[in-house]
């Protein structure tokens, strides 16, 4: 077999692979939106079949020898050229899946279904006992992954690498050593400002029809493509590929609050359009044909949702939107106080309902805690204290429940460990990325006023996009910014709202 | 082995591929509730996967030998303990689909999605160009079928079987002369009457929420379980199993026609409860926890839409409901001009809404079109010239459009051929089964008075449900009623029902 028949093997094998994680893809969405409570097992049993037969299969010596000999020819030589980017990375996931047990992938994905809804009915009862047992099994599990896998000194490298690859919890942790002080002090001055945003405006009763309504129309006047994809309604907030043309985003609406449902909508909506900008149609389950990594992602997302859809220019085109659907209800305000309020900044409990100088202490509460878990330090059981004692120290907060607490995120029910540190992430790439495409791109602010967005859509997807997993996080970084990965352009945007909003 | 060992395992290895088949399901309900548009190539896609996953595993000579091994102890003694029914059945399918290559189950898994989006395409624009070339490529795969599985004498047979296992075109045929006569005399009779229903109190407006509010409630109360299952809507309303309590029914709701969205209701509803109703928690995935056949499985839907749900008794407890639904829309009306309404009997051309006289009319309309597309004597582009003409020789109506005509079934698009004997045959089981309950069970129209349908559920949950594949459809009508398949308690319901309301 030539290294070119072995590669053209090995693609169509790792894609029928994927078109099965992408039925998984669609039974986890459907799990999150429309599942009947009782069909809970049976989604498990069903997620943890899919799971084992893709593992199985991508885990074949096969896929072994069909690497090696794709390896051994000229296709592999361009470092950033398709094929070497394609069988690089389906080399890493290989090795990274050929050390863990189907039994183990198995065991995961089942007990995922069933600890995911064990913390719906916890979470809404505030009740930490109902999802304990589970999250104890899944952190059993989570230890075991990593022990599997393997790591210099700290287990939590084993899980952040799948979320992030290539990071360490040493490198998170000096990144967020880097500016943690900068943020604590921003806080403290803009608290001390005394000032307060009119965040009541946002809690007047806002009819859930016309919420749904405006947030679906501003996902697809930033470029979401409908018929291509989906809104539906969940508990925790998600997007979620199923195939090339099916990317589907889920929110939550609040009639009392407004902010809510519309920013998380945005933010989704920046997920969705990465997926939906990404090479699919040539690559779909491939990874040219991926996102490079969740801090990328969540760059996009975080992008859209703050850096676009909180500016003053994304309201010039909105705001007589927002006027026009609730009548009344806004037809009083100022597009300042609206603006202000949808910028406010105060220590708060919920972390997706955090403002964007707060949000990364959120981060790295859990952060923190995590490491503890998986390191062996405490136990499921011990979680609420530590989770409390830790807003505590560094939001100044107490917390009134578990509900918000440490129930509020779904991310452990699912196992994700490992995974928050990428929200922290995002946001410097988010900054970062938006300070270039300001120089690239000519007046963003100019363009959205008239509700042009398509220029900033273009420019992401020409620079990030259509690269899929091409380039490392940290690489592709670089070829768009010239930069390294820095807090500076997301401190240089917080400070800049904290002058215009709170005068400091 | 031992045959006891045997047995476990293929039991094991049945269950895994029913629960891949599950899967497959979901994947099915989704592309007709929610896919997004441009989600169609990717869900053929992963249909084909799932479908040529499935059968090669079952078809593998493993669950052979694992059969024949079962076969040669005690468990298939007694041909109707679990174990023998559960072996004749896999038996029954494994020999079937191994005379089918897995090429061909995937390409009409594949086929199946393209051409059921085409349909919806075709339908919405009665565009009948749309879908023949769709039609065209499932007719041909299907005569391909049927040739690998082979038959006496008839195509039409081999596909028949699928549906309504040991049922052959001739006796459908000799079933259906038995009565067509009496059905076109009383036909003649009715619209000879002079009487004409109200129907037009059917058509006011009936606002869509409300609709659904009181489809929910008499699905609900009927005694479909809304924690495992689910009510979704879709243009062609269907009932589908996921899990063993993940049943899902879905319906499509008219604001001009309150009757459509309503009776569709109970329709799938009375297939939920059949399948709500089987041993699943023991046997989800085995012949045992599945339904006999299509025909009685119509039986349990046509049961609780029609006898039940057009019976002067349940509107004698529904009807406060739907007045005070629609307040002042229907406050006017008399409950004996409404039970008229909902048994009008007229020829029409919509199958789906035909009235429970005329309905079988319908269904020979497409036994003899598909018999003739079958053996050849006609293309795809002969059907709609032939449909509008039996149309007009059956029921004396001329055929305005194609998706009133040709276009307006979705089944063909799945690839359903050989199916639609089973709505007749379906009607003709229900009214012997309803016949026997009224013996058995006491007097069911008081029950049914006071919102009571417990006791009817629980009679068809003892006497059909619980036994899931046990005995073939006619075995299973004559332990129950003592009487084999005819027509003559349906042409008594239909009697009566002419007797009351068009006095003939």
């Amino acid at each position: 077999m030539t290294p070119s028949q072995a590669y053209e093997q090995l693609t169509k094998e790792v894609r029928e692979i994927s078109l099965m994680d992408s039925i998984g893809s669609l039974l986890g969405w459907d799990q999150e939106t429309y599942l009947p409570t009782k069909g809970t097992t049976n989604r498990a049993e069903q997620q943890a079949l899919l799971a084992r037969m893709s593992h199985e299969r991508f885990t074949a010596p096969r896929i072994g020898e069909l690497l090696s000999t794709s390896q051994a020819g000229d296709l592999a030589c361009d470092a950033e050229s398709d094929s070497a980017a394609n069988i690089r990375e389906i080399k890493r996931l290989y090795e990274r899946a050929n050390k863990i047990p189907a039994a183990l992938v198995e065991e995961l994905s089942r007990t995922a279904v069933h600890a995911q809804a064990a913390w719906v009915v916890a979470k809404s009862r505030s009740e930490f006992k109902t999802f304990q047992p589970w999250l104890d099994k899944m952190l059993k599990l989570k230890r075991e992954e990593a022990q599997c896998v393997g790591y210099a000194s700290n287990p939590y490298d084993a899980l952040l690498d799948v979320y992030e690859p290539g990071e360490t919890a040493a490198g998170v942790q000096k990144l967020f050593d880097s500016f943690r002080n900068r943020l604590v002090d921003l806080t403290r001055r803009i608290v001390e400002s005394g000032r307060k945003a009119p965040v009541e405006l946002l809690e007047r009763t806002y009819p859930i029809a016309m919420q749904e309504k405006l947030a679906r129309e501003a996902a697809r006047e930033v470029g979401f493509d409908f018929e291509a994809g989906r809104l539906d309604l969940t508990i925790h907030p998600f997007c979620c590929t199923i195939g090339p043309s099916d990317v589907r985003i889920t929110t939550r609406y609040d009639e009392r609050n407004f902010a809510d449902g519309f920013f998380s909508v945005l933010h989704e909506t920046g997920h969705a359009l990465y997926e939906q900008g990404l090479p699919k149609k040539e690559y779909f389950g491939l990874p040219l044909g991926e996102a490079i990594s969740l801090g990328i992602h969540e760059s996009q997302s975080r992008m859209w949702e703050n850096l676009v859809g909180r500016s003053a220019a994304f309201w010039d085109y909105f705001f007589p939107k927002v006027q026009g659907g609730f009548g009344n209800v806004v037809s009083v305000l100022s597009k300042g106080d609206w603006l202000f309020a949808i910028n406010d900044v105060r220590p708060s409990l919920i972390r997706t309902e955090a403002d964007q100088t707060t949000y990364n202490l959120h981060v790295m509460v859990r952060f923190e805690l995590e490491q503890a878990m998986l390191c062996g330090q405490f136990e499921a059981a011990d979680v609420p204290a530590a989770w409390n004692e830790k807003i505590k120290s560094y939001l100044g907060l107490t917390v009134p429940d578990d509900a918000h607490g440490c129930l509020q995120d779904v991310h452990w029910s699912h196992g994700s460990l490992g995974y928050f540190p990428i929200y922290a992430m995002g946001n410097l790439y988010a900054a970062q990325f938006f300070e270039q495409a300001r120089k690239d791109v000519g007046d963003l602010d100019a363009m959205f006023a008239k509700g042009e967005f398509a220029p900033l859509l273009s420019w992401l997807r020409e620079k990030i996009h259509r690269h899929g997993k091409r380039y490392s996080a940290r690489t592709l970084l670089k070829r768009v910014t010239g930069q390294d990965l820095n807090a500076d352009a997301f401190m240089r945007h917080l400070e800049t709202n904290a002058r215009n909003y709170y005068g400091v």
